[in-house]
C-alpha cells in the first residue's frame, strides 16, 4: 500500500508516481472543504509550524488555510525580522525545539539544502516550502493537479513552459514531474535563458518527450497547457535588451488567436507583466484557480502525512 | 427580509437603517460569546483573511478575536514589512489570490478607495478595515452600538462630537449614522478644525439636527454622549497654539462637574491626553467598554455576512 | 482547596509550594495532549492574547501551541515592529483594550515590573512571559517539571547551576524554587559571575542547602542535575579572558566521564557553545525534552487559571 504517513517532502523527486497519484486523488476529496462548503475536524488538536526564514506570504497563507480548514492549529513566524529565533542558534537546534511544539513543520529557508538537513534531524515530518535555488515540491504538486483537473489529464498533453527556463526552479521540478506522467514538454525561452543542458539530459534519461520552439507564436498552436514564468530584469545586463525580450514572451489576446480552443494558461504568481490583464477574462486563464488549488493540495498532503 | 449574506461592507453609507438595526440587534446576542461565557462553532471551517497593508493592531486583534470566538480560523498579515505580498503585484491580483484561500477578507490599506476596488474584484465579501482618509465602517457600528447600549437608545440623544472634526473620518461617518437614527448632533472644535461645510450640508440634507457650541463648557451641560477625538499636534504650525487649543478641549473632572448625571464619554482610542486618567474611574467613562463592543459588533457582521 | 482559577502569574514567588505541586501534577495529565496523541476542547471559545513587546519566539510559540492544543484561539503580536500598538499609548491603556478581547494575557515586555503593573490593572489574568531583568516564572516551572520527571524527584537531588549566576534571572528563580522543594543547590561560575550575595542570603533564609564549587570538574561528580546557562561575551571587557573562561565551563564528553550514571543535563536554550553537540547523543542530554515540557506546563497553567 502506498502511504505518506510520517514522511518528509523535501523534493518532488522523493515521491514515486504512485505517491503523486495518491496526493492528486486525495486532493479531489478536499475541494469542498477548501471551498468552505464542508467542514472537517480530521486534524483537530494537531499543530503545524510554519517556519519562514524568508517571507513567502502566499505559500504561508495557503498552508495556514489548509491546516485550519482541517481543524488544526498554527504556530510559527512569517519572517525572521522581529523574531528571536536566530540569536546565534543553529538551524538544527531550532528544528529540535520546534519538533517539541508541532506535529509537522513547513520550512522556508534561503539556503539550498536546508530542508534536507531539517528532515534528517527532525523526528516530525518536514515539508519543504522552498529552499533558495533548491526545491519547492508543493508548487509542483499544485501545478500537476491544475493540469489534471483543468486539462482533463496529464498524460499525452503538450505542456509548453515559457520564460526563464534557466534559473526558474519551478519549471525544472515541473518538467521532471511531467516526464513521469508522460506529458509532452515544450520549451520556449530567450536564448540566454534556455533550460540547462544537464537538466535536459536528466529529463531525456527518464524518457521525457521534449520539443524546443523558436517562438511563442510557433508553440502556442500546439500547446494544451501554457505555463508562463517571469523573466527577471536582473538577468539582463542591458535594460533595452530586457524590454525587447520581455515583449516577445508576453502573453496577450493577439498571441492567443492561434491557440487551441481548450488551451489553459498557468502561472506560479505573482505575475508582473508576462500576462496582459485582458487575458484574465478569457476562458484560458487558470492561474488564479491554480493558486486556489494550492489549498486542497496542501490539505491532502497534511492529511496523508499526519493521518495516513 | 433584510439580509447581509454575501455582502461587502465598504462604507457605512452602503448600509440601510434596517441593515444597521439588524447588526445592532445581532450584536446583543453575541455579547455572552464575546465575553467567553458561551462558546460557538457557527463559523467552524471558515477562514477570515486579515490583510493589513498598514498596521492597525486593535482592529486586527478584535476581528481575529471575533472570528475565533465563533469557531473560525485566521490567515493574513499584520503589516507589509516582512511579507512578500507586494513584490510588484497589483492589489487586484493579491485579492484574487486571497479569495481563493479565505471565505471573507478584512482589508486595511493606506489608499482611499482601495476597499471599494477590492470589493469590485472579489467574489468573496470584503470588509473595509480602514482605507486611508476614507471609511472605517466597523468603527461607526461599534460607536452606534455603544450609544444604544450605554445611553439606552440613539434616537433623541444629544451626541456631542469633540475635537478634530475636520480631518477625523471617524466623526464624519458617525455623524452620518447618528442623523439616520435621529440623534441630535452637537459639535465642539477649535475654529481651524471645524466640520467641513460640505459634510454639514450633506448631514442637513438627510435631516440631521445639528448644533455648534463655542466651548466644551457650554456643550457639556446638554450632552448625553460626549464623543472625544484626538487633536493632532501636526495640524498646528505653531506648537504654543497647539498647547493652548489642546488644553481647552481636554476632558477632566473639573469640566465634568457640569455634566448630566447619565453622560457617557466615548473615544475611538488610542487616546493621548484628551481625557485625563482620573476620568477613567468615573461612571461616565465608557471608552474601554466601547473598545470591547468592537468584538461582538464584528462577530455579528461576520455571522450575518457568512451565514445570514 | 488549592486553586489558581482567575489568578495572575507574575513571579515564581507568587506561588505557594502547593500551587506549584498542583501545576506539576496537572502537567502530567497534559503530556499526551501536548504530544498530539489526544485532543482536547477544554478551552474552546477562549482567547489567549500574546503581547510580545520584545520578541521571544520560543516562549510565544510554546504558549500558542499550548492554547491551541486545548482548543483555544490566539491573538496578539510577536514584536512591536510593524504594529500600531504603541502610538504613544500607555501600557495601562493597551492592557485595558486587550482585556476586552481576550480571556487571558501573556505579556513579554523589556521593562522590569511591567507584568506586575499589567496584573494590577487587568481584570483578566496576566502571565508574565518575561519582563526584562525581572521574572520569567513559566521557565522556572518547566525547569522544575523536567527535574521531577527526568530525575525522578526534586527533593534531595543535587542540582548544579553552571555559568553566569550573576545576571541570569533564570537561575535566580530556579534556585528559589529548588530551595522550596528541598533540593540541594550547587553553584559553579566564573569568579566575576558568582551568584549575588543578597540572593544567597535570601536562599539561606528559606533554608536552602547551597554548596559552591571551584570547578565544573569538581561539581560534576556530585551532580544529579547539571543546569547549564550561557556566559555572555559582553560580560567580559577582554575577549581573550572570555575565551579562557568559556572554555573552562564548557560541557563536553570529556568532562562527563566523571558524571553520575543518571546525571541529567538541562539548558534554557538557545545554547551557543556551552554544550558541545556531541553531548546531544548521550543519555544525559535532556535540554530539548526540557523545551518540549514547556508546552504541557503552559497547558496546565492555562487550564488551571481559566477553568480551575
Amino acid at each position: 500500500m502506498v502511504s505518506l504517513k510520517g514522511k518528509d517532502l523535501v523534493s518532488i523527486r522523493d515521491l514515486t508516481k504512485e505517491e503523486m497519484e495518491l496526493i492528486l486523488s486525495e486532493t479531489d476529496k478536499m475541494i469542498p472543504i477548501a471551498r468552505g462548503e464542508q467542514s472537517s475536524k480530521i486534524l483537530k488538536g494537531k499543530i503545524l509550524a510554519t517556519l519562514f526564514f524568508e517571507p513567502s506570504t502566499r505559500t504561508r497563507m495557503s498552508f495556514e488555510t489548509a491546516m485550519q480548514r482541517l481543524g488544526g492549529g498554527i504556530i510559527g513566524f512569517a519572517s525572521i525580522e522581529g523574531t528571536s529565533i536566530m540569536k546565534g542558534e543553529t538551524l538544527s537546534d531550532t528544528i529540535r525545539v520546534v519538533e517539541g511544539y508541532a506535529d509537522i513543520i513547513v520550512l522556508r529557508h534561503p539556503a539550498e539544502g536546508s530542508a534536507r538537513l531539517a528532515a534528517e534531524i527532525s523526528s516530525k515530518p518536514i515539508i519543504n516550502g522552498g529552499d533558495g535555488a533548491g526545491q519547492h515540491p508543493t508548487q509542483t504538486l499544485l501545478d500537476l493537479y491544475t493540469i489534471k483537473r483543468e486539462a482533463g489529464e496529464i498524460e499525452g498533453k503538450k505542456v509548453v513552459l515559457l520564460g526563464d527556463l534557466k534559473y526558474g526552479r519551478t519549471v525544472h521540478s515541473l518538467a521532471y514531474a511531467l516526464a513521469m506522467f508522460n506529458a509532452e514538454i515544450g520549451l520556449v525561452s530567450p536564448p540566454t535563458l534556455r533550460m540547462p543542458e544537464e537538466i535536459l539530459k536528466d529529463l531525456k534519461e527518464i524518457g521525457a518527450k521534449i520539443k524546443e520552439y523558436s517562438s511563442l507564436k510557433e508553440a502556442i498552436k500546439e500547446a494544451d497547457v501554457l505555463y508562463v514564468t517571469r523573466i527577471q530584469k536582473e538577468r539582463f545586463p542591458d535594460p533595452t535588451e530586457y524590454l525587447k525580450v520581455a515583449g516577445s514572451y508576453k502573453v496577450d489576446l493577439k498571441i492567443l488567436k492561434d491557440a487551441k480552443e481548450n488551451l489553459i494558461i498557468m502561472h506560479p504568481l505573482p505575475r508582473v507583466d508576462e500576462i496582459d490583464p485582458s487575458v484574465d477574462e478569457t476562458k484560458h486563464a487558470k492561474y488564479f484557480l491554480q493558486s486556489f488549488y494550492g489549498v486542497p493540495v496542501r490539505m491532502a498532503l497534511l492529511k496523508l502525512i499526519l493521518v495516513g
